[in-house]
């Protein structure tokens, strides 16, 4: 269970508070604030704070154009005009902080994008929860034949029964041992008195991968519709995409015209290249092109018939 | 004159609205908000939003030190910790947005503090107003003697009022030629209707650099507190320090606990080298050192001089 | 003249001198190093200093993907695999320093581009030559009307003379009085002993935006691409555009393969928003789509429209 | 062993070539070129590439400065002079790259710092060789009593051996699960025919955080230094630590005159607060001051105290 009740109990005594603000408000956020949406087994995220809506891109790009700008008045035009021309500095303008609780090796794929701050729960200073990620049978893919980073089919029958029993057996043994190491117990007494018990900071190099961590996340919307066209996309390892969905329902409360934009432009989009581009034209102009006269390697040009046909 | 009556009656209207939000307010800021406090002639610094105050950092830190953190309990306690052993994570968590108004030889100092969002008044889109900067006679500083950077003693009489005129003159003939080579009236037809009008892009570059441009910026705390601790020096340029003055006022209204530790570790204190903490063994010890048995230069011994007399 | 005799002296100077690397060597690149590429009337970019080339590019995305890179064993081939799928870290494993004399006023856009590092000539320090932009006869643009950044019709006849006779006077009186103010000659004594001279940090507030400054300007392959991608582009300035084009050469001879890519991907494709997806889907199926059913804004339509035209 | 004969010989290949170069050259830092220095009991760190030297940062403090540095013309001095009074630009044009092999635990510290550029070897893509961190003996430190991050006394006799055997056969165990639910053979093939193996996305959960892993990491000279001040201190994690002191006699090869000035004013010096510098003056005024008429609290004054210690 993400949350324990003494959680959602701390959660709701502050969502029963409100104070007055001068400041922009988005309601449809504050609606959702503080409340954790469960993520995989036992993680989570959540919106913490958050500053800045819509209207203050447009604001932002209406201090940068000044008085250039009165024709495209409606702010939804500007907005997606600003997101088709990659005019991204009104879009740093807004902030937003998450809370997110998520297994080691999503965290590390995570912390890859640099431009955000980050507080992760220390496992120098305090001893992390009996809390580890077991996939579902859904999710336990075998290796794609057809992609080193993707997933092929699901495995069945007795290998995935001894995948998820290693997975879990292994989970538990390593955090037996870890907290017998410590030797601490939950009042901070050791556990067996002849003990000195291990330094925190070296324990925990026993946990293994799928053991849950913490953090507080926050950055600019700019780098958050990085973060999401990346973590959001069909090729982003499923543990890591559920959360940058669950993201964008939560950004869509918050600046719902952005978001429109961003998934018109960003996210349903699709980049072409040069000898693509000229492709097309001889398409359009009534040429029947194949791969061999394309130009393209074969799996160019299958990326980009993908592209081209209904989805 | 900083603000027209439109801009001021604006403020005000957005001042007099209130909505209720469940994040977490600063009271003494929202008192504040959308105020410009005036500087130099026509120069202002006014904060348009934030997000988080102390408690934001205190929160943050005990995410990071989970229940390893019980016995540091006061968030001043703990505060002041994070600044005395540069725990800088936890002052990210906080944001801040002001809107300023500065002279373009100021801008192009202050912008070179990369880590910061920003949206500058184009004046490739828009027209900028004639508005420039003309320093105070007490300002009127000649070069200093001692430092290659730094302003020696206060120009006076014929000297002081050529100064003057000088900059005077040069910027409203610079302002006149810019709006002729625009050729374009208020209402947006030329003034002249057998010109074409230079393009804005291109007119601008007769504009002197006391020329006042304003811009959004956008800055965590910690962030902020590193650009302040180089602005609100002695080192800095007058100009820019004025601005730097004025936001440490506002800071202290948002974050009473980490303005106190900023002042009290960083703006307050000294940092000294691994020789200057030699000899000041040496003569704790009781030990009369000159400069010349030292160690070091004449110059480094006078700045370590300087930082153990009273202020 | 971008560059006296003394410093033509000292470039080959250094160019005369080579030393033994274990290092990764740019053969083509080190024919260039250090010799000045001439911009505008007295700007000038070249290469100081460079690290890495397309095998380190290679180098690095074989450390991440290990043993799986195997079957994509070509380097151009990896390299475009990795720009198409914006695969961005390899790419930050090189790095490049220019030297760049240019025109405040295009530093101010420049400088936007937070990821670099900077040294600039420093007008606090030091005292700036007599040396101002003035546009050739063919640059003398009008504002664009049908763009609010953009530039129109080139000035002609009297108006184009007018223009011209205002940049070169005003330049030329505004650093007169400069000097004037600073009242320090070569030597650094007094021109006239009866004056202090006004500090420089003041008196370069009467120069023009149109005076030259420089500096040291070191950026990763990655970031120098995202800043050519903008400023290389049709609609940036021309003032900035030139120095784009020709770092791109200088790039093309350092990293020649992720210059082909990055032609090939970025600067010579076009983005497509999932509405213009779908009305290509449509086209392509032989169906005549006109703006009125498009779904697109006029703007929109015609931008698209653009796109797929031969170019 | 951290490597193998093969990485050892590719080395020695890599060393033996040289090819001439027109950039600055730095000798003592050519001698290591590519060698690796061997860290706990698989890890290590190497240099493959750098530019620039002590003489680029100079040089780029001489265009900053321009004219007006003539004075403080040692090379030496000018470089302390920037360090002493934070002018870090010049020290950013120095680049660096380094390979490192580090087990996961530390891997996470060290991500931490986000102004540098990682390409890290990718669990999605290949498989993890069989290679784990045991601490020595004298590294088996339990918690300390003093400080919540801190280690205290070395365990011993029968504690310690359990420890190790813990960490031993855990690690053992969880990569041979690992590599029996990969299911894959060095040559590609499957161990066992009937089954499909686990995807090695997500195989790698299974390992525990003293797993080795390795990157190239490539940062400038004024982030190094950050980084080796925080993580070349006695408060950081041993396992850490051992990175940063070679990493720091690496540096010193490479910048001799900034590695100096590095130790003089940022390794070996100390930072005063306000009250802690008006102590020291009623201290040098013959005062006989305690902590109880300081104005710190217990914990500052014994810290103070700590400093003003001979060492």
């Amino acid at each position: 269970m993400p949350l324990t009740q003494d959680q959602i109990d701390d959660i709701e005594r502050m969502r029963a508070e409100t104070q007055p603000t001068r400041r922009v408000v988005s309601a449809a956020l504050e609606d959702q604030l503080y409340r954790a949406v469960p993520l995989l087994d036992h993680g989570f995220v959540r919106v913490i704070d958050y500053m800045g809506d819509d209207n203050a891109v447009v604001q932002a790009a209406r201090v940068s154009y000044g008085r250039g700008t009165r024709k495209v008045s409606q702010d939804a035009g500007l907005i997606r005009y600003l997101m088709r021309h990659r005019h991204t500095t009104p879009f740093e303008m807004c902030e937003i902080k998450f809370h997110v609780k998520l297994p080691i090796f999503v965290a590390r794929q995570w912390i890859r994008h640099r431009t955000a701050n980050v507080n992760e729960y220390s496992a120098r200073y305090s001893i992390l929860d009996r809390e580890f990620y077991i996939p579902e049978p859904a999710q336990l893919a075998s290796q794609s034949t057809a992609n080193h980073q993707g997933r092929g089919a699901v495995l069945e029958g007795e290998e995935a029964a001894q995948v998820l029993d290693i997975l879990r057996s292994d989970s538990a043994q390593v955090y037996e041992h870890y907290s017998e190491m410590l030797n601490e117990g939950t009042d901070g007494q050791p556990l067996d008195p002849d003990r000195s018990g291990l330094a925190r900071e070296l324990a925990r190099m026993n946990l293994s991968l799928n053991f849950y961590t913490q953090w507080y996340w926050k950055t600019n919307l700019h780098n958050l519709m990085h973060f999401l066209s990346l973590r959001a996309d069909p090729h982003a390892q499923y543990e890591i995409r559920v959360y940058a969905d669950a993201m964008i329902e939560m950004m869509r409360a918050w600046v719902p015209l952005t978001t429109d934009a961003f998934e018109e432009y960003r996210l349903g989009g699709v980049h072409l290249s040069r000898t693509a581009l000229s492709i097309l034209r001889r398409m359009l102009a009534g040429e029947q092109v194949t791969q061999a006269d394309s130009g393209l390697s074969a799996r160019e040009w299958r990326e980009m018939m993908g592209a081209l046909e209904q989805d």
